[in-house]
């Protein structure tokens, strides 16, 4: 009886009523049990004596309510949501659940990218994608429609106070509406204009829900712009006082162009500032004067060695700072989420404490597609207090344990201790075999063989690859090497753990890249030859063997998701820049064109005869064009890499107007910036990572830090018998499979209780954790001393002006 | 008669006898008073009854050996001189005082300056500098005997143990047996041989006392190398992957000399590694498949932005730790060194303190140049408890306040505070005139003006620039304001307040180059024309409006010692790379050269006819040659800069053989190591200086901050003439103007006593010491648990093998 009663206690099976009543439940409250109802306070009043269906059901309905909004403050916590967007109503609640799904998320995403894509076949089009006016202005009418009922639903759902004082919104409104004319102009002109505006259609995919990454980083880059511009000037002010001496003091050599008036003394020296032009901006006055090098010299040193070292170092120092405040605000973000969340669910009775049953009806809500064993695993991992309910200090870790995947601890150490005795040593064997130092190093030493091999046989053909049908057997024999190597490791160590690891999924996808290479060189399949050349990505492997690589490649890995989001904001500035340039610049550069430019060598193609022999030579950069959105990135990127971006700025301005200089100058120092904070992410990100395993004495190479993050959780077998009782009988939950599943495995292992294990794997924001420790404690609590109790912050919030606008439209 | 006691105590005019006696004086032990002394002790037996003048004489010299031993204790802490080559009997000591003097430091100097000169006549030489072979070669005799003589110096100082264990100083002397060799050769042949090993010479620069910088940095570089390499080598690896796969992709495309041969290949990738061929290297294949530009976006994408950023991240990781390690070193070897001297000072009637007259005696040998009043305020300075003797703790700030710069404190706040009325009223108006915000935003406008105007001047002269002789009435008015204000500024601050700013001596050179200027255009001094030209750098006085501009300014004068290291560690670099240039490349490119090569175009000279003029098209990179050392130094730093540095390396190339490109690939990733330290350094200074002010919550524009470390010390009337008449009397010092001065001072001001400041500026050690004060804590700490208490570690260091070595010499 005395476990049955705690029991009760934990999974909070007594009709209890929440504290606070959802804001969405206002409708029920007034419309399903009037009479019964405290509208004022929106809670039930209980009817006294038996309970009555009636209320009952209402009751459950206002727990439903309750959950869903947890589960909605949780998510907003989760994904930096500022709560006034929070929905109000339940007019508001079915909007936010309407917008707030991936099918949503995935239309919005595939319509910013038609948007986007659209200026491959708009004129300029890429020749074998160009498409009709009429075909790709309705295409992009209709995927403006798109975004409209896009912003319909978000109207909807925040109201209109709220979506005027969003200001992302209200861009997207207005880029919207400017759009929608424009591209129904061009429908009835039939005919593209000068369109400069299809520059701003990545901000409908900025505003992306799956493009968080990419918004934090463009307001990362933002953030840093102010010290970023007083150092710039700081560097334009020196340029142009040197373009001013340098002006004075070679403009009387006529063989030298560089300095010939004050306009092209700063562009040269811009220039220079890229070093793009260096030597050749000294070369005509150092042939007059030796000593005209110092005034060179002087300016590099002061300019790209000390000031540009700055710029680096300010951006640096900021971007460290900020990395610091977002890490802040969004811990105390998700703290606030949690607080908000625990006062919807606990009750009238036990106002300081969250019951199973509550929780399970939130996680119902927040993960749908959680089963009923990891929604009590999850439970049990917060509670660690031991006790029935979860205090709010317990549930201040719910975003630490949500992402855990559970699994019953594996008792037998190999995949194969269940096989018949014969096959388990045989299997051992290889098992052993594969996690020997001998085997590893012999695998080192074929690599580099083989790493030689490729080398050696690359250097003989001197004349040139020639695609013979013959495989070569070295090929073969070293393909045959590591097919067996991998077929052994899977066997020895289990498919899955072999999988795990990443670095023997790199193993595993290049050899079977060699074997598809292998039957395309068999088979005589020449697009596919371009997988035999990817060969000596095998040597890789090699850098395993030292401790700093491993740890350098590792922190590369765990830096992909950022650098890939880094790399999608360079990407859209490139695509504001490439429409802009089409749109002034498509065909203007040309074989033989520019002739009136200095940089005309570069443009021209002539017949040169040497000896009898009349060959054709050509100056390539004319490819180096506006001509398409492909073509413009390539042009971008050259640009981005500096060398030599004057020849194209100069043919291009010879073709045009002087002004055209602004475009190259802009898009500069633009990538200039975006190039500093990736550099300045990829220092702090390295440093960070150091610093944080100086500082925890934990070598990087730790395995247990390979695991991440791991939480264990002990159940007994009353306990599962008890919970899934509990979930048969009371809450009415009808898929329970994994719970069984759990109650069986248990009654097999004989055991009386089987711990299961929750791993995943370490984050960013957990590696902060620890390294902020000791300023955590601090930052709450200086929350909660500027912070109203939790409890006030709400109703101070139910207050607002908006709250009190939906509580009167009720 | 207290007072009296009391005093009698603090300066220590018992005969006190020292604990520890300096191993200088054991000659005089034995000698002079052979009977009195414990010989083994070193220490004088005291002689029962009245005062033996003979003993009292040996005391007296006792003691000053021990004051000598003791200040060269604190001048090895203070040179991070290792103690094992501390010097160990009188013999030592003469040697070490003959080779611890600024005039030996200078000629150690001078010597090594001519040596490295001497390469600007040795053939290939300048020109107007030649030398013929047997002068250059007496002089490189002459220098190379110099240095034998110091290191003869040194050997005698150190002694032969010693002296072989100092790796530094063996590779000195085996660089000079080589080097005497040679030079005699040269002199007999009378013709200069390859001489390669001159690129060894910067050796005796660096092992200079003054160029201990340049010592710190280099052992910097090295222990920053082993992480470098590593990710040099994933770097190289990556290339010589991507080099084969390009070799498979475009060695088919006959157009594409890029990649013709595998060599041509990995030449290719490593010159796209500093981008100085991008895009010319994708032209041809670009030009042939448009998807081609993936593979060099990849490449680029991993190896520039990718690990060379890594390269620089793990290079500041190093940098900050090697930094702090240094510090650390530091400190603890200063904390070392006042132990030892400690322990020479204090008497065997009282171990536990040091004394005035100890003090005075340590500071005469340590800085004879000090006064005696400043010997005494220092004293007083250190005595923080305010008891007669300096405890150990009082003693471990001495390198803190030995520095201080001292002054009685100003009683008046202006300087004209003593002039008659009428004066005074008038330059108070002024000071209140140029301390006004009024006055300052008016110079502000002023100088925009000036630099509005010599912008729209300059734009003006599109023809270029005339040099008339009449002065521009411009030039005039704006000088004639500056002046004005420079005036109005010293007679309203007062000079030594004026020139006590940084910003006021810029101002004020700024102006008086000016106004030189104008004499060089009014009496047509062509030669000093050039000084006009830097008018626009008054502009520089803008950025003292905003703060940042300050702080960077500010902090750029704070390195700029180190960068002036940094910078000449680069050249002792370029240096040992001209000269190997010079041996081999000297005179390989001439104009119309390197016909084979690709890059013939940059060295061709044709006459072009354009329409009927004919006018001579120049390929200038002929002048980027190795022929004589300048020409190699303006060469090797086109090479630093990158940009089109492989036209140099083809041209040589294409003149010499292959293997040529070794020295140009060696000397890029050399500079590579030099420039990602200097760019570490940078960035380590600037995040430290800025973590600093937020650490210290203090505005970096801290007027206190300014003026530096400030130490007062009150002193009383009586307290100085008791001061005056002990030294008078006692210590028989002659030299007491500074104290006499004092005490009239004391009298004049009619105050019982007078507060005077000690001043100097803060270094980086000072805020190393506040940043890392809890480290410190532990470090001390550390010190104290790992070595043995400071009395045991100077006799254990006395019971070393050199220091037995020497006891039994004697």
């Amino acid at each position: 009886m005395e476990i049955s009663s705690t029991f009760d206690n934990m999974t909070g099976l007594t009709h209890d009523r929440p504290v606070q009543t959802s804001s969405f439940c206002q409708q029920f409250a007034s419309v399903d049990a009037a009479g019964n109802y405290d509208v004022m306070n929106n809670v039930v009043i209980p009817t006294p004596g038996a309970p009555d269906p009636r209320a009952q059901n209402s009751l459950r309905q206002s727990w439903e309510m309750n959950y869903q909004e947890a589960a909605i403050y949780l998510q907003e916590g989760e994904n930096n949501d500022k709560f006034f967007t929070h929905p109000r109503n339940a007019n508001a609640l079915s909007a936010y659940l309407f917008a707030h799904n991936h099918l949503f998320y995935v239309m919005e995403l595939l319509t910013a990218v038609l948007l986007m894509l659209l200026s491959l076949s708009e004129a300029p089009a890429v020749p074998f994608l160009r498409l009709d006016v009429y075909v790709h202005a309705s295409l992009e009418l209709l995927a403006l429609a798109m975004v409209a009922f896009e912003l319909c639903m978000k109207l909807r759902w925040l109201g209109f106070h709220t979506f005027i004082r969003h200001k992302r919104t209200m861009v997207k409104a207005c880029v919207l509406f400017i759009q929608f004319i424009e591209a129904i102009v061009v429908l009835v002109r039939q005919t593209s204009h000068l369109r400069v505006t299809r520059a701003l259609r990545p901000i409908f995919l900025v505003d992306c829900r799956y493009c968080g990454a990419v918004r934090r980083n463009l307001r990362q880059i933002f953030q840093s712009l102010p010290p970023f511009i007083d150092i710039l000037l700081l560097l334009l002010f020196f340029m142009v006082i040197f373009a001013i001496l340098g002006f004075c003091l070679f403009s009387a050599n006529t063989a030298d162009p560089y300095f010939s008036t004050l306009e092209n003394s700063i562009v040269s020296l811009f220039v220079l500032l890229t070093t793009a032009n260096f030597p050749d901006v000294m070369m005509p006055a150092y042939s007059k004067n030796r000593w005209s090098c110092i005034f060179f010299i002087v300016y590099l040193s002061i300019e790209l060695y000390f000031i540009m070292n700055l710029l680096l170092a300010v951006v640096f120092d900021t971007f460290n700072g900020v990395e610091k405040m977002k890490f802040k605000s969004l811990l105390l973000h998700k703290r606030s989420a949690i607080e908000h969340a625990f006062q919807l669910l606990v009750t009238r009775q036990r106002p300081d404490g969250v019951c199973l049953k509550q929780f399970d009806g939130l996680m119902r809500f927040y993960r749908p597609r959680m089963t009923a064993r990891d929604r009590f695993l999850t439970f049990k991992a917060l509670n660690h207090s031991g006790a029935t309910m979860l205090s709010l200090q317990d549930f201040y870790k719910f975003y630490e344990v949500i992402g855990l995947k559970w699994k019953a601890r594996r008792i037998g150490e190999h995949w194969f201790d269940d096989l018949p005795r014969t096959a388990f040593l045989i299997l051992k064997g290889i098992n052993l075999l594969v996690k020997s130092k001998a085997f590893q190093y012999a695998m080192y030493l074929v690599v580099a063989i083989n790493g030689i091999w490729i080398l050696v046989e690359t250097n003989m053909l001197n004349d040139g690859v020639s695609w013979t049908h013959v495989v070569p057997w070295s090929y073969i024999v070293f393909l045959t090497i590591y097919g067996v190597e991998v077929l052994l490791k899977i066997t020895g160590l289990g498919p899955l753990t072999y999988f795990s690891s990443g670095w023997n999924l790199f193993d595993f996808s290049v050899t079977v890249f060699a074997f598809l290479g292998l039957i395309a060189l068999a088979f005589d399949m020449e697009p596919f030859y371009f997988i035999v050349v990817l060969r000596p990505f095998q040597l890789l492997r090699l850098f395993k063997i030292k401790q700093r690589y491993r740890n350098v490649l590792d922190t590369m890995f765990e830096l992909f998701p950022r650098m890939a989001s880094l790399g999608l904001t360079l990407i859209i500035f490139y695509y504001s820049f490439a429409i802009v340039g089409m749109e002034f610049f498509a065909d203007v550069v040309y074989p033989n064109c520019c002739n009136t430019s200095t940089v005309a060598e570069s443009y021209r193609q002539i017949n040169v005869t040497i000896g009898n022999q009349t060959v054709l030579k050509e100056g390539y950069y004319y490819l180096n064009n506006f001509n398409n959105i492909l073509s413009s990135f390539v042009t971008l990127f050259e640009l981005t890499v500096v060398n030599n971006w004057y020849i194209t700025m100069e043919g291009v301005t010879s073709q045009t107007t002087h002004w055209s200089r602004l475009y190259f100058m802009t898009f500069y120092i633009v990538t200039m910036v975006v190039m500093t904070i990736i550099v300045a992410f990829i220092l702090d990100a390295f440093v960070f990572r150091m610093n944080y395993s100086r500082k925890n004495r934990e070598p990087l190479d730790d395995p247990e830090d390979e695991k991440g993050i791991v939480f264990e959780t002990e159940v007994s077998q009353t306990e599962a018998l008890q919970t899934l009782d509990m979930y048969k009988h009371t809450l009415g939950i009808t898929n329970l499979s994994s719970l069984q599943d759990m109650c069986v495995a248990l009654e097999r292992s004989g055991h009386s209780s089987l711990v299961f294990l929750g791993r995943r794997s370490r984050t960013k924001s957990d590696l902060s954790m620890k390294m902020y420790e000791e300023e955590i404690q601090e930052w709450y609590e200086e929350y909660s001393r500027t912070n109203l109790q939790p409890d006030e912050t709400f109703h101070r919030e139910l207050d607002s002006p908006e709250a009190s606008a939906t509580n009167s439209i009720n």
